[in-house]
């Protein structure tokens, strides 16, 4: 096979004519299969079932501090549970609150609360004329869909493989003080897959912003995340940087066990400064009277620490990691002579970015959908969908079952191939 | 014994005298009780211990639907417990979304939300000059809590016992479109214990408000929650009467299991029509990716249904009953020939509301708690904390073992005595 686009007209179409064909007999076979979301698959569940045997009737209830975690209370979270998220994420339990199910609550309510009630003092956002979010790209369209429906403004920062392009964060972020926030995904982003390096980290950590509640939101949701195939990234501590920096109320770090033991069912924690804390503990005193205790007890228990979770997560990565080794070696195997697309090799995290011929992503989800196969919508990972070079795709291999995920590539890369084709002969 | 009032000043004297040496006793007694807020009692606790044996390894953890429980989705709650939730509040499983452990945490974020985005369309009230909610007193000090943080004023609406007076309910919806909701705790009121009457739930249903964005915030915190002292009282469901009434989106019902299974690790949910649902979710669907399924599944196969609920509540019953009725037959012994105080008889929920003489709630409080005995705090029950008849005390006697809830109770009749004693003696 050669580069489709050093191949002719007649060459290209009549790889169209076969490839159409191939097109026609997948669609043929009724497929329903689906790659669109960061979901654990069944099995990594499956190893999960002696966490129901965590409390029983004959556990012992109160948390080390004698509270009755089956009782009211506690609205920052028992210590052993800030103690396990704050080692997870290299910080000490004072910096950390424990919420309920999930962080992406934690970070939209982090920014309800910011519109009503202001950062720590600072004027309620919804008082403003304008407030805007710098953005790195392709990210996490939850991220922006929480930004997009407060009707903030989105304002697009490139991801190189350091991490965003910091010059043009410095810029927003020093100059501009409607600028109010960042989101970013530090470790395996989604869905680059991309660890910030250290330098990215520390510029983060000495930014001077325009505005005094300026915040860094740090969703570290494959903190511990490894694909072990290879390398394990590290990520420094950006509490402690900012703090070394002079600016230790700069950054909110989530993260969660959603995709350590259950979507849904996991334990979720905000790590911050004590002043960050203490503002946001004002609040929501208001707002509940405390979390899930016993979910929290659970988790405390089945792990018992932060080697138990890493020890986990490397049972994870064996189930994770041969889907991951299936996408690379189809796309590589399928694509690479033909040079319609690029993609990432990540070493942690839940995607695998992929990069069309501009102009062909959106078709190419499209035509997947149409034989049967669900792609993270195209656009998805831009702020208001809109992906200026109609370009990247979220492939999420995580869902499926190994069979599954090889019929569901088999589809994908043809697609690619026919809407490639397609694309260069309308040039 | 006789009625204080009819005393002489010498009597009354002599009476201190004798009051305030018992209360230096008591002083010295080392006490630390605390009757300040509606726990349930680690027996009542301990009860549900089964509970921990409901998932277990061999489960099966899918819905009805085929929804695997582990795993993400289903933003609305699992349609089995959106029925028994909906049984629980006579309601179709059709009008009600499943939230986290927090009914509270729903009614903050019902208003937090209206705050920015409005309700169905409406103005954001973040956007308005003035609003105000209507509070039937005495109330519940967190649903003040609520409206007070975010700016909105409160008006107090005396309840009668049938509930709020309507007559003012209406003057003020009916009237002024800056009224935007009412606090109402429709069945064994916190901390009054009333029920509100057929009448006046229908005088709820067909409001005419000035304010197309009103809503009556019904919080069904204690809807099984009998003592089975004599009478269960029932209350008209209020959807179907709204409906009926022509106002079928006015009104929003919250109800949690965190007084049937356990605070904190309970399910909380809303009922509402299909519009405001519609509109919640289009709402929560940027907040979250769903609650914790796997405690919705925990409770549902824990108690079955409705029946099975009602059944685990009679067994409540027998654990608190004793309790409230040691609060009734101690102050009719040791106030009632005294004329010092009236209280409630109340046939469920978890509170018995006592009055004083006027002016004297914030000193009994203060004498108790020296005596080291923790009472919900004087005010508590009123908008800003401020009792105008410095008089209404909430008896919280659930959560003290009944030993020492008897200690308590004579700590308490002791200061409402030399309190009223003091009073009658300044005048």
């Amino acid at each position: 096979m050669k580069a489709y686009k050093s191949m002719s007209k007649e060459e290209l179409s009549a790889l169209k004519a076969e490839l159409s064909a191939a097109y026609e007999d997948a669609k043929g076979k009724g497929l329903k299969l689906n790659m669109a979301r960061g979901l654990p698959s069944a099995e990594q569940l499956d190893m999960e079932a002696d966490f129901f045997n965590t409390l029983n009737p004959k556990s012992e209830f109160h948390s080390e501090a004698g509270v009755d975690c089956r009782n009211y209370g506690e609205l920052i979270g028992i210590t052993e549970a800030r103690r396990l998220m704050g080692d997870m994420m290299g910080v000490s339990p004072d910096n950390v609150i424990i919420f309920g199910n999930s962080s992406l609550n934690i970070m939209y309510d982090t920014v309800a609360r910011s519109m009503i009630h202001g950062v720590c003092g600072s004027t309620p956002w919804c008082k403003l004329d304008k407030v805007k979010f710098l953005c790195p790209v392709p990210g996490y369209d939850r991220h922006f869909a929480i930004t997009e429906q407060f009707g903030i403004e989105m304002i697009n920062i490139p991801m190189t493989e350091n991490g965003p392009d910091m010059d043009l964060v410095e810029k927003y972020v020093n100059s501009d003080p409607a600028v109010k926030g960042i989101w970013c995904v530090p470790k395996y982003a989604n869905p680059s897959g991309v660890t910030y390096s250290d330098e990215t980290v520390r510029r983060f950590a000495n930014l001077k912003p325009a505005a005094e509640d300026f915040r860094i939101y740090w969703d570290n949701a494959y903190i511990i995340h490894h694909l072990y195939n290879g390398v394990e990234e590290e990520l420094l501590e950006i509490l402690g940087e900012c703090e070394k920096a002079g600016n230790p109320d700069m950054v909110y770090e989530f993260c969660s066990t959603s995709k350590v033991t259950f979507p849904g069912s996991g334990v979720a924690a905000i790590a911050s400064s004590k002043t960050n804390l203490d503002f946001i503990r004002k609040i929501i005193t208001i707002q509940t009277i405390g979390h899930d205790k016993l979910n929290q007890l659970r988790h405390v228990r089945y792990f018992k620490n932060l080697d138990g979770m890493k020890n986990h997560m490397k049972k994870h990565a064996e189930i994770v990691r041969p889907k991951f080794d299936l996408v690379l070696s189809t796309l590589e195997k399928e694509l690479s002579e033909a040079k319609i697309g690029t993609w990432t090799n990540p070493h942690g995290g839940y995607f695998v970015s992929f990069n069309s011929l501009d102009g062909c992503a959106a078709k190419i989800v499209s035509m997947c959908k149409e034989a049967g196969v669900t792609l993270t919508g195209a656009g998805a990972t831009y702020p208001y969908k809109k992906d200026p070079n109609d370009s990247n795709i979220r492939i999420a291999p995580t869902f499926p079952p190994i069979s599954e995920l090889a019929q569901a590539l088999e589809v994908f890369v043809l697609c690619v191939k026919l809407a490639s084709v397609e694309k260069l002969l309308e040039a």
